[in-house]
């Protein structure tokens, strides 16, 4: 990477000024806006860095890769795939170099490879946190699709690698890079419909093909709370702006077969701080995608909130209405805006664990059948 | 009352043949019509069974007094309320006669009364055991605003006390009674959006006036899963067509002055059979007042879902649409049939009672922070 050295130098300076504490990412978050650099860096706009992406399934393909022919920071550089006719196509779709294709076994290589900046994970989620520490060792910055790894232990150790490893690691928590979600975020910072006092929030689907990775524990690490639930538990984190105090859960099972490893369908609430939150997530069902905020004052929600396009906003006040955006173009070029400046990203790993901690805690309270205060979040 | 003879030799051939059942409800439930009656009584369609209002507040003045203009089948006959200038303000308004005119110390004369068929209790929640079982003493029927009472304790009684007396009892829960809700049950019963999953499901508003008696625990027995929250347990309820079988809930609390006696908000979590329930309860914010039900082909609901009027459906198979009706004229017209006829109402006290069990259970959750496993809901 070219400019590793004036990166580092400014990396000293944030971290002497205390700019990269945790607290700072909340400013950035409901700035609203995106980064916009310093004047320095100001000088070259036109450096696009380069992202290989680990894993090639349908959310590379249809998402990701078309998103980064979108962004202005950022370029599909190289990919990471076991499958040899897929590593074939991406080649010669995407005009691909040899010397930026790799396989799982090769992976480690890319340290050598100064053409990729950042190395985006999108494997099953049991394999992130290798695949984040392995990225981070050969010296490049990782973004990681949610939910961050399987367990909070796993969280931490990718914090602690890319710590380490003096790289940035992002979750994709590709919401807090879009405009309906940045508004209602502001919206419950200004306390616009008063003080909020509750979130209803849900986001789930019914699960087809039975031999999905999803399906599989030791891959997914769970049901839909991992792949989808933790979409309505960032809403509430988010837009209540703390940490839960206590989380209740229940967890219900009508096709024992199909969910024979993970959990089929679970319903939790969470206070957080004067705000109670009800949400759910299922894979046994469609047409839950959405959040509602009420506060003092008024209500606003968003449904559908969570698909990757045709997010929709209500409020007490009238409709919100916002372009409609690509939010993986949006989180990569944040991502790799923060690379370049060396600023902090709003969707750091702490983020991810800090949702890592709460889903375990949902699991136990469903598990236990009590209400869980979770000792702490750190 | 004129027809007591004849009612009861039928009360008598229905109990033989068990029409009178706690099952057979629900076939009326899901009829969807009004019951039609038998060839007998299709002789006498003018006869409109009196009703007494006891407790003459907003409800009864705004909602109930005016159904009883427009009911078919019953009409206001007297009133009981402890303020003479209440008192004489509504003798004048339906010119009721001074003979069916009661103070809370001269109600038990309502016994003499025979113009007076059923007694439709509008006390606070506290207040509706005693009045139901005295009014059932002398001899009238009677109909019951919701909560049914403010304990399981209460409501045995006052179903003991109806039963006893060979009178029927009826709970004011209005929205069965309501065309879209009606439809709604029968999406659910009929699986037209395959079995259900899922039902969220909410009803609250803030407060406002700190000192009435919806505030004060002696009065209420609870605050606002008392007041709305059963309207939410109640569609859950009769959508999944069974009771929990666990039930886990927690409360939050902003105000401790205001909320001294009752609690603010409670959310709480259901399985019924195969259906997973999300619920929220609340006096702390304005604009939950829907349930939405999911199915395993589809999802339908509706919002507003409790309001007395504007009721809205929506499907996901295009909207739900049906006239708007009085709900106060078609539970009391429906009740005064049941009496009539001798047939069952769809909202006995049994069905009272279930609720009670369950608010019962959401309170001892969310007290304990313990899933609660209901031994019995009968």
């Amino acid at each position: 990477m070219k400019d590793k050295k004036s990166l580092s130098n400014r990396r000293a300076f944030i971290k002497t000024t205390g700019k990269l504490s945790a607290g700072a990412m909340t400013t950035g978050l409901f700035a609203g806006g995106l980064f916009t650099g310093s004047p320095a860096l100001a000088r070259e706009p036109e450096k696009k860095l380069g992202v290989a992406l680990v894993g090639l399934g349908n959310l590379s393909t249809k998402q990701i890769a078309p998103a980064l022919q979108k962004t202005a920071h950022c370029r599909l550089a190289g990919i990471v795939s076991g499958t040899p006719e897929k590593r074939k196509k991406w080649a010669s779709q995407y005009d691909l170099p040899e010397s930026s294709i790799y396989d799982y076994e090769s992976f480690d290589k890319i340290a050598d490879n100064d053409d990729i900046d950042i190395v985006y994970i999108v494997l099953p989620n049991s394999m992130h946190a290798e695949y984040t520490i392995r990225a981070a060792k050969a010296g490049k910055h990782v973004f990681c699709e949610k939910p961050m790894a399987t367990s909070s232990e796993d969280c931490r150790k990718m914090i602690n690698a890319c710590r380490d490893a003096q790289r940035k690691l992002g979750i994709g928590y590709r919401c807090q890079f879009e405009p309906h979600h940045l508004e209602c975020m502001k919206f419950a910072a200004e306390k616009n419909f008063g003080p909020l006092r509750h979130i209803t929030a849900g986001f789930g689907f019914k699960i087809g093909n039975p031999k999905q990775w999803r399906l599989n524990k030791e891959l997914a690490g769970g049901g839909p709370l991992m792949d989808v639930g933790v979409y309505a538990l960032q809403a509430c984190r988010y837009l209540a702006g703390g940490e839960p105090e206590s989380i209740s859960a229940i967890e219900i099972k009508t096709d024992p077969v199909k969910f024979a490893e993970v959990e089929e369908t679970l319903n939790w609430s969470m206070q957080i701080g004067d705000v109670s939150c009800s949400c759910q997530t299922s894979y046994a069902y469609n047409g839950i995608n959405q959040f509602h905020a009420y506060g003092t004052k008024g209500h606003f929600g968003l449904a559908p909130a969570f698909s990757y396009k045709g997010i929709k906003g209500t409020s007490s006040s009238g409709p919100i209405k916002f372009p409609q955006v690509d939010h993986f173009q949006m989180e990569l070029d944040d991502f790799a805006q923060c690379v370049k400046n060396d600023s902090p990203t709003r969707v750091p790993g702490e983020e991810g664990l800090r949702d890592m901690l709460v889903l375990e805690a949902i699991y136990e309270s469903a598990a236990t059948g009590k209400t869980i205060t979770p000792a702490a979040f750190q």
